[in-house]
This record gives C-alpha cells, sequence and structure tokens, in this order.
C-alpha cells in the first residue's frame, strides 16, 4: 500500500508536468491507478501542497461530475529574480559584442535549459490571460515561443519573412522596420490561424517595436487579438518613437560600448507587471 | 515521516525529468531534504521501479565519491508503435495535400504535445550515442531539433540558408540539393558549434537527402562527426540516388496522389534500429 501510493504520486507528477492546464478527470486517475477517489483527492492534496513549496507550480480541482484537476506551473518571486540575474549576466558578457555593436544571442537560445526558464518566465507573466496560441517571427523566436507554449500547453505559429510553398495560401503584410525603418514584409499561413484566436506575441529581441507591430496588424487579418507581448531583451536606446508600449521584458539593454567592449543590462519590466508568484 | 517521503518523490521526479542524462550527487538530494542517504537511496529504488514500470524513463546509479545517479528517458516499444501510428494517421490526413503535391505540416510541427513524443522517439534512438549537439537546417527543422535536445539535454545550432549580422563570422557551403538539382548555400556562425563536436543531424522531411547531406559537408568544416541523422519524414519516390543511408525516419511517405487527394504513408525505418526500449 505504502508503495502504492508512492507509485501513484511519481507517475502523476510525472503525468500532469506534461499537461500543464488541462483537465484532468479524477475518475483517469482511479481507473489508472485502481485506487478509491477518495485516495487520489489525499494523492492531489500531498502533491498540490509540494508543488506549491517546491515552488514548482499548483494544482486546481474543480468539483463535480465534469470535475477533476489541472496543474498550473508557477514560479517563485526569488527564482524568476534568479533567472533574471542569470540571463542579464550572460548576455552582458563581452564576448557577445559582434562588429556593429549587435549580439551574439545564439548560445543562449541554443540552450534548452536557459530556454525552459525563459518559457516558465514569459509563460507565468501571461499565465491568467485567455491564449490559444503562441506567435513568433522566424528564426530567432522559435525556442523562445515553443518553450512558452509548452509551459502554457498551446500550439506555436510562426511568420516568416518570405512564403514557401510548403504553406499552402498565405497572408502576408508590408510593414516598416521601427529603426531601420525599411519596408518588409511578413508572411502566415492561413490555415495555422484560427480566426478570433487570442494570441500571444513573442520575440527575442525588441528595439522600436517594428516587428513586433507587424505581427500585431497580420493579427488584424486574422481578426485574432493580441493577448500579450514577450520580449526576452529590449533596447532601451530607441532613437524614434516606440511602437509597442504594452509588453513584458526579461532583460532591457541600456548601452553598448563597442569602443570600450561593454554591454550595459538591467532588468526588463517583468517584476515591475502584477505577476502572481508561488 | 510518509509525508517526507513523499515531497522527496514528488519533488525528485521533478527535479530528474528536468535534467535527464546529468550527474546529480546523493549529496545534493540528502542535504535538499536533510535525509539520510541511506533514505535517499530507497527513494532512488522506488523511483526507478516506477518510472520503468510506467515507460518514462530509468535511473542509473554510479558507485563513489564522484556518483549520483542519472535519469535517463526512455519510452516503452508499444508507446513507441502507438506515437508512430498517430504520426502516420495524422500526415495522412488528405486535407494536408497543397498544389504541387507537397504537404502541409505546420500544425504537427507547432503541436508541443506532438513535438515532444517525436523528441522521444528521436532521442531514444540516439541514446547509447555519444552525443554533445543537435542540429538542423531553419526553419522547420527547429521544432524537431529543440525536442530532441530536451530529451537528450544538450543544446541545439540551427543552420540558416543566409547569412545574418547577428550571427557573428560564419562559415558557409554550397550543396547540390538532392532533387531540384539547384545549388544552394547553408551558413553556420563560427562560434555556435565547437569543433568535434558530435552531432545528431535531424530534419522534418527528407527526399533524396540533399539538405541533410549538406548538413553533413558543413561538419567538416568544424571538424565535427555526425553521431546520427534522424527525419520525421522520408519520402520513398526518389528519382535519383539517395545520397544518405545510415537514417532513422519516423514515417514514410510511400505516395502523393494528388488527382485522387491520397497521401499514403507507412511507418519508417524506426523499428528496424537496433533501439533499446523500455
Amino acid at each position: 500500500m505504502k508503495f502504492r501510493r508512492s507509485e501513484r504520486l511519481i507517475d502523476m507528477t510525472h503525468y500532469l508536468l506534461e499537461r500543464p492546464r488541462q483537465l484532468i478527470p479524477l475518475t483517469f486517475f482511479s481507473e489508472r491507478y485502481q485506487a478509491a477517489k477518495s485516495s487520489i483527492s489525499e494523492d492531489l492534496s500531498i502533491l498540490k501542497e509540494t508543488l506549491e513549496h517546491r515552488g514548482i507550480g499548483t494544482l486546481m480541482t474543480v468539483p463535480g461530475a465534469a470535475g477533476g484537476v489541472k496543474y498550473f506551473p508557477s514560479i517563485k518571486k526569488e527564482d524568476a529574480e534568479q533567472h533574471v540575474k542569470e540571463l542579464c549576466e550572460r548576455i552582458a558578457d563581452p564576448e557577445r559584442l559582434l562588429p556593429g555593436g549587435y549580439l551574439y544571442m545564439t548560445d543562449i537560445l541554443g540552450d534548452p535549459q536557459m530556454m525552459r526558464k525563459v518559457g516558465k518566465l514569459l509563460g507565468s507573466a501571461f499565465h491568467d490571460k485567455e491564449i490559444d496560441v503562441v506567435m513568433t517571427v522566424a528564426t530567432k523566436g522559435i525556442p523562445i515561443a515553443y518553450a512558452t507554449a509548452n509551459y502554457l500547453n498551446v500550439p506555436v505559429v510562426i511568420v516568416r519573412r518570405d512564403s514557401k510553398v510548403t504553406e499552402g495560401s498565405t497572408v502576408s503584410i508590408n510593414y516598416v522596420s521601427g529603426s531601420s525603418k525599411r519596408i518588409q514584409t511578413m508572411v502566415l499561413s492561413k490555415r495555422s490561424l484560427r480566426e478570433h484566436s487570442n494570441v500571444l506575441i513573442v520575440d527575442d529581441f525588441m528595439k522600436a517595436g517594428g516587428t513586433v507591430n507587424g505581427m500585431k496588424s497580420l493579427l488584424e487579418e486574422f481578426n485574432a487579438s493580441v493577448a500579450g507581448i514577450g520580449v526576452l531583451v529590449e533596447s532601451e536606446k530607441v532613437e524614434e518613437e516606440r511602437l509597442v508600449d504594452d509588453y513584458v521584458s526579461l532583460v532591457r539593454l541600456t548601452d553598448v560600448d563597442v569602443k570600450e567592449k561593454r554591454i550595459s543590462v538591467t532588468e526588463g519590466n517583468y517584476f515591475s507587471k502584477p505577476i502572481s508568484f508561488l
């Protein structure tokens, strides 16, 4: 019996962690473990307490015949601060400096452990919003989009710069890039996004916000709404007006001094947002 | 005491699931839970038994002073068969058919739950190989690369079709696309891949294998080795010689009949490979 509870707890943990925000009927678990519903309820209250205590997330029980349990990943404020600090330190590394004052970010974006943390941070900033899909633009936004989508358990939609035959019919828009003032194109496959979807837009880097703004215009073509905007890094140095105001950023790039080889960053606006931490 | 073990098991499950193939010293756990090493060892044997029984993975204990425990995700053959069957059914849906006989795959690639299954399948096919990094080419291979890299707990490296200023200095090669016979370019940021790395190449679709072959040539420039090749879909209909022979495929596209609107698929060569299932 003791073993049975251990087994149930381990398997339930795995099962729920893989399915955030999804309603699992209690009958599913009681059949899976051939256990009484009362034992399952007891398991779930142990699980809830531990997940909260350890800063992993929480469980919500939905009562009634159509009820069950949902796992909501979450994060403690101190862990979030730690993750943002780690990001700041990694981004401030002068080795990232490229000619022209650009930053090399590919190593951070290619690190699944770091991306998981970014997904946790951005996901928890929007976890009380109705979100049907996470959208980004190819290529660098993609890992951030998948990490956030994993956290929220919703699909990913990728906007491209060019149209490809494997996308089927597409909707394309032209937009003006905020910093370079050039006209650019964005393309989204028609069938990749349902009308009236609630869309979380994410990207790796935001300067004036032209790209994010382009995605917003594209969403209008689909009668879809922006549920939120999240970026890994925002640049403080914007010569023109910022085109996007309501967004969440994890890191703020305050200065790049190519001559002195110095990258100055601070935390973004993340902690000034009304995020409910564990 | 009973509660303490429950809490330890739940938290350990989460901790290990997030860190596949990483050595965790037993002292880490005994400090984290203020528990004797003997209790931790007992926990780990319960955990191992459950993870194996439930088809999640296994634990390997490394003895000695520098020892600890490693979690290896794995999969049961019946679950793998179920996942491949699901993929085949989804891909055979005639709604995917695009003009020219192309298949729309973006919904599958944008589905994080499906990608997690693909990552499990490809990851387990190569889990006994020494792999330092998973490589793919932008854009469609990216979700497959991240899913597989999450499973193997290694970084991702993304080859591009064009060079971008944010990549720093790059190495580029020209290659001949297998099916269209056109000369194409592939670019990889110099600092994104260490010399002598062991690289797992993944992609969404393989016809003659020109793209995969291009990645192989690119690896030569980095003195890196191919640790394996995995693709989601391979096409059986190849007019010319296949350029790649040693690969793992999950689904094989046997015929596309545009007129009759029929997509014929079978499972790929996955189950003919020496994969050790749980």
